[in-house]
């Protein structure tokens, strides 16, 4: 893997990752690129005890351009993108229009607080990015050679690194937003990186569940305890290989959610170790396509999120270790049948909890059904027969 | 207001409330229906520690049906709908396709929950209601008069007072989702209300808060700080009387978002003293017809989701007293201009962190803009300026 930084025209960084190593990435930015203001800003909820984002910047933001005028492909015949080279593997730059940029706020309480606190908020520090998974506009990401979806996971770790050392951040999360049914405004196959200037509820949450769990159990690991209770119970395991689990959770809160953890438990893409490594695209690939073939070979493809669950850097004090949590990704999509979306509406949306249509064990099975003919490192559950479509 | 209890032909219960002390509500439902078998779990998050429901049942439910086949209307004119009355001013009824139905479940852990409790579910008990607020097809809740909001409201709170006796029940949570956009079904003006068989994560998480801060504070209430430093602050307040506030919060999620609270604090609809219930109607009246405005005149009515927060009825051992709990109601639209929507995506759906395009004082400032004639027992923030659209 090669790597080179470079500038585009409004001072943002673009950093190529590619195959070869004699790439040479040194195409200048020629558009008369105006610099942008950002304005945002994090504020804490005080019901919530969380943190929430005032973008104000945000809201002119490109929407739906035309597909000639796709902001992430080559500059190439006359076109000018954000990707001023002709050609590309995978390219990350900063987002135009960022939800966290710069250095680190003040810390610490502020007079501008008010009275116990209670109206906090800092200057929303951090980095977000955009990650082009490849130059060609029509492909997705479940179409990605194996060579192309490992040259993401690296990227990704690489970015993962860098954003961990800027000052101020304390989580970084790599996500891929993919369908319009999402409010994805680019079709170019692309996925995001936000690089949080504080621990987010989730992972404080899933932390949480651990330090409790350890605490009841003389030490043991919630994480590694939930995959081998999936393993055991097998059905609901989607497909698996030396290294990698898949499953549909449990308490799955949406229609399609699969699970997708190592083996071995690590906190982070930094710590995930090469034999993994070389397996991940693989397992990635066999389960995205599967999730494009959930709801039959007519339906568009399926929206999804896919999110990496890595461990917070900075750790509140008093916080359960880092080192307890499971790098992991979450795959799922807001479908629930054909052309009916899961809305989160008054329960979701309200009272945070999750009513889920379909049953997890209907949701495994189906995604077992689907088994695609790629080179998956293996199918269908441990000792569980085979159904192909 | 008068009460009357009936039984629909598949067994569910209806309940009509009435202003008219003379209503006589004893339609009988003539509908050859058959009883519907329902399949409701409710399995624990182990990573989230937070149940979800499983509600395979519920996938065929009913799904926008023509107009002239409307279920919440009266039957009349030979066409048979949920309410075999021909009139009616409030009626409540049990939700055909429930997401909880049924007395207690097994309490305590169980074999089948897996090592550790990892994979615990129970029985979805609880029991799901429809609020039809008005039998006219074409209202919504902000066209209806002082009188009818008054009528839902004390629905809304028998309903909360009878839910919370059901045996299992921890929280009721009175909603109404309105609109397309999130999902809505059925155009008919009507709410929901959910009676769950545990305590939901939001009002969970306040009441830790609010703990936390009793302690750091000496025993200073959360909520009520909360409300003073909004009013202090005054920015973000939209409108208020003589016994409630309704403000954006400084750490709004959604694009625009109002908390609504009685001045004097309450844990519950049932403890709402009938001078705050007096003025109810004319101020929530008055905010819902603001939302309607914010985007314009030519734009189709705000899609939006009102939720009530009540105190749960069963708190976990160990947890904060109910009575530290404030009622209030919480109204937001997922839209952000005009056809627009909010998604939740990456941040929100899979960090639980939103990223709102739209700073609290902007959505204050315009929903002041936006003040309607209506009779609204006050508007614009205390000293400062009003201004009408």
């Amino acid at each position: 893997m090669k790597k080179t930084s470079n500038r585009l025209a409004d001072g943002r960084e673009i950093i190529y990752y590619d195959l070869r190593d004699d790439a040479v990435r040194d195409a200048v930015d020629e558009r008369p690129l105006e610099g942008t203001a950002t304005a945002s800003e994090i504020r804490y909820d005080p019901l919530l005890s969380e943190w929430t984002a005032v973008t104000a910047h945000r809201q002119g933001r490109t929407y739906h351009p035309p597909a000639d005028a796709c902001p992430l492909c080559p500059s190439r015949d006359g076109r000018l993108s954000e990707i001023p080279e002709a050609a590309y593997d995978v390219a990350v730059f900063e987002n135009r229009f960022p939800s966290f940029t710069g250095g680190p706020g003040p810390v610490g309480p502020a007079a501008a607080d008010g009275p116990h606190g209670l109206l906090a908020h800092r200057p929303g520090a951090g980095r977000c990015e955009v990650v082009c998974f490849t130059s060609d506009h029509h492909a997705s990401f479940a179409s990605l050679t194996v060579e192309q979806a490992r040259l993401v996971l690296d990227a990704w770790t690489d970015r993962t690194a860098e954003l961990s050392q800027l000052p101020g951040v304390e989580q970084v999360f790599c996500f891929e937003n993919r369908g319009e049914e999402i409010g994805v405004t680019l079709q170019h196959p692309h996925g995001q990186i936000y690089a949080y200037p504080f621990t987010t509820p989730r992972p404080a949450r899933m932390l949480d569940s651990a330090a409790g769990h350890a605490a009841r159990t003389g030490g043991r690991n919630r994480f590694d305890d939930v995959v081998a209770a999936e393993l055991a119970d097998a059905r609901r395991v989607v497909c698996q290989s030396e290294h990698w689990v898949a499953f549909v959770p449990h308490a799955a809160h949406w229609p399609y959610e699969v699970h997708l953890y190592p083996r071995t438990r690590v906190p982070d893409l930094l710590a995930l170790p090469e034999e993994a490594r070389a397996e991940f695209p693989g397992i990635y690939l066999d389960v995205l396509r599967r999730f494009d073939r959930v709801f039959g070979p007519d339906e568009p493809p399926t929206p999804y999120i896919a999110a990496w669950h890595q461990a917070p850097f900075t750790s509140p004090a008093g916080a359960p270790a880092r080192e307890d949590f499971a790098l992991h990704l979450e795959l799922f999509t807001v479908r629930r049948t054909p052309g009916k979306l899961k809305f989160l509406a008054g329960s979701e949306s309200g009272m945070n909890v999750f009513i889920n249509d379909v049953p997890p064990e209907s949701a495994a099975e189906r995604l077992r059904e689907v088994a695609s003919d790629c080179n998956a490192p293996g199918d269908g559950p441990a000792g569980g027969p085979r159904t192909s479509a």
